[in-house]
């Protein structure tokens, strides 16, 4: 790792910084822990120092001052990753985006907006209530709309409305030196020159500061339509799901959730579904359209032996609805109270989901841990909710063990390590088992952007 | 520019190869000017040798060679571009790729198919036909899928499907060096890392020289209709387009043709089509779902003045009336034997579509050129088919004048210089009035990956 900052050095550094912005530079250690760490089990590593900035301007003043002094920037929005993505590895500045949260224009006509990375999803929803539109991409999590394209987020709607990767049209991003880009202009499609944009989303703070973005937004469907259905065995609710996407059907979310994810959410949200596998499902169109891919999908999963059909069209119903569902994680937590949940997610071709999930299955018992299943499987990605107590060796070495073979697994069936959560620095070696000599392009791009490695270092590769 | 190749090392570098593929290299005049120029105005710069590789290994096998005496290695797919984007302008090894034309997989299953680049479109559909399969992506000539992906190509059907950025899933890539990378797995979405995918996809043989394609693909939909209709008002027409997209129909196609162009179509098609501003629109979908579009769609254009509703679902039908649409290019030539066409295409936010339009067409009037105009209205995205005398320097002057103005009128409308047909070198000083300091990025990412500037040089951005 080249980054190694002496303690002089960061005094200087901070002095300047301090001499920039005041007292808006934190560095008590409170202050430093609070921004150290994500959502997930990875250990807390506190920046040397926190800021919030307010403008492009700052950002690019804060990282010129830093890139002079060879000291990591770390861009911090929500803090809901879960790979470490935003852990300061090697101490440096933390930039908390999150006073960035102006939505900066509403194009109603071109279905975009304009706003600042520190706005969240459902800041963005609640802000655009009365304009008839919405933004679709849902990962769960209230995260900040710059970490769900820092890493490429998708979630449930991504079936329909694809991801952050289909969803952004332009970034404003500060680089390494300070120099501010535009990686766009606000038209749907350019072939103008290299794809900045893609390049950035999903980057996780390790080429650029992304301080502006340029969103796709939708008109808010005629009609919405819920519905839980279950199943007996999961690779029938599993072969479900394949056939409503190879039929085309505009299926807006379909969620699964296993047997024991079930069990899970009865017991914490107080519900009471059948306790078998189980698939969320929305529905987005007209009256008349909605009305005929319920039929079309209900017929689907009856043939497939699925039954209880439950369904909803009440905004409120279908809120607890999915409230239930963002709520699988703590609800599996509660089940195992001293554990710590490990969230993990892969993401296979849609013809090999049924084998890959049950094969996980399969070996989640014979470890004899506890880890719930959830999934976007229209997109063939699911979510293992490993609840593992760290502080018995043992287990965590069976939980390991069980998360590096879902990874093999998964990469064997030509998939990926990660449909959603993103590298950070959980799963680094994944990513060079599965890109292969791919890295070292990673690599020459990230030295190219970012030649002494202050942005983000030790996340994606190693410099 | 870094390349000045001095003639003894061209024979030592021409010399190695021919022992290496024997006969395959082809470097008489003939073979080398057929592959000097595109279908542009732009002139012809045949390469010093063609060669026609069989596999990414004889791909790689040729790269290193070229590499190790610094000579250019320039992509060739069906020479479709439009912006002289494979003129070998400091000659160099063409790679005919157009011999790499096998299908090898298709995963019905999973609504993708992985291929050779030389496979063209049409060759794809054929390929596909009695799967119930077909690849959406149509920018009207029978381009290579690889030279689709090199241009970020996309044509009629985006406006539903999405372009090559949104239809692409993996490449195989040969790098400046010889080295072969596959940039993803076969998994919909990934967030593994740098997105290396999209930055081939638009990258035009500059970065490196694409082997293998793996592609999404679509089940028939089981009912396709078509329309024509008419409108005395080309603002109605647009205006018909942007109601259209803003209420979430799922149109497949919605194509402009003015009323200059479709003097044109019916001269050289023979059709009798009333000759004003007409969209030529097709509804993908279920018996349903597509009378559904119909009816809102019909309603849509009436209200905004449109008449003269020509429908057909018979596939007959349907294909002529789409040859008519695709050879638009020709039957506006045919208006002006003398003339050359200069293809241009740019792509604004949809709310400034009308003005942009109809600025450009008073631009024509008062520049007394002939330019029929054709678009892909419901991105944003609309050609120029410039009839130009090239041989009349004050009319080439003219056409410059009127095209340099609609590019920078697209630009000042958020817009882009280039919606689908990609900058070669071309457009290249549009692409720094767009992008700015961005250019300097491309820059980096350039050097980085191609160190000595041997990929399709002279393209894009200017070392």
């Amino acid at each position: 790792m080249s980054i190694t900052v002496k303690p002089v050095e960061k005094a200087g550094v901070i002095e300047e910084l301090q001499e920039q912005f005041g007292n808006r530079i934190k560095t008590s250690i409170g202050a430093c822990r609070e921004f150290g760490t994500d959502e997930s089990f990875h250990g807390n590593f506190p920046p040397d120092a926190v800021f919030a900035p307010h403008s492009t301007e700052e950002v690019a003043l804060a990282v010129q001052i830093c890139s002079k002094h060879k000291f990591p920037v770390i861009p911090y929005g929500a803090g809901t990753s879960l790979e470490g993505h935003i852990c300061a590895l090697h101490g440096g500045l933390c930039l908390n985006m999150i006073e960035m949260n102006q939505v900066l224009q509403v194009n109603a006509e071109d279905l975009d907006v304009v706003l600042q990375p520190g706005v969240t999803r459902k800041q963005l929803n609640s802000y655009l209530k009365d304009t008839g539109l919405f933004f679709p991409i849902d990962p769960g999590a209230d995260a900040s709309l710059g970490g769900m394209t820092a890493t490429r987020a998708s979630g449930t709607n991504a079936v329909r409305y694809g991801t952050m990767r289909e969803n952004v049209l332009s970034l404003t991003v500060v680089m390494a030196d300070g120099r501010v880009i535009k990686t766009a202009k606000r038209s749907r499609k350019s072939s103008a020159g290299y794809d900045l944009t893609r390049l950035f989303i999903g980057s996780e703070g390790t080429l650029g500061v992304i301080t502006e973005i340029t969103l796709r937004v939708y008109g808010i469907p005629e009609k919405i339509s819920s519905a839980v259905v279950a199943f007996p065995e999961l690779d029938s609710a599993v072969h479900s799901v394949i056939t409503t996407i190879q039929l085309g059907i505009p299926i807006a979310r379909i969620e699964l959730l296993d047997d024991a994810m079930m069990r899970a959410l009865n017991k914490f949200s107080k519900l009471e579904y059948p306790e078998e596998h189980t698939l969320f499902l929305e529905f987005h169109g007209t009256e008349y359209s909605v009305q005929e891919q319920v039929e079309m999908v209900q017929m689907i999963c009856e043939e497939n032996g699925g039954g209880h059909f439950q369904w909803t069209t009440r905004t409120e119903e279908r809120n607890r609805l999915w409230q239930a569902r963002h709520d699988a994680a703590y609800a599996a937590k509660a089940m195992r109270p001293n554990a710590q949940i490990w969230a993990t997610d892969v993401c296979v071709p849609i013809s090999r989901l049924a084998e890959c999930i049950m094969e996980t299955q399969r070996d989640i018992e014979e470890s004899n841990l506890m880890a719930p299943i959830v999934g976007h499987v229209g997109d063939g990605n699911f979510h293992l909710v490993l609840l593992v107590d760290h502080s018995d060796p043992e287990e965590e070495k069976r939980a390991q063990g069980l998360h590096e073979r879902m990874v093999m697994r998964a990469l064997e069936m030509e998939g990926t390590c990660t449909g959603e959560h993103g590298i950070g620095y959980g799963k680094m070696e994944f990513l060079v088992a599965e890109h292969g000599d791919s890295v070292a392009v990673m690599r020459n791009i990230k030295i190219a952007l970012d030649p002494d490695n202050i942005l983000n270092p030790g996340k994606i590769v190693r410099i």
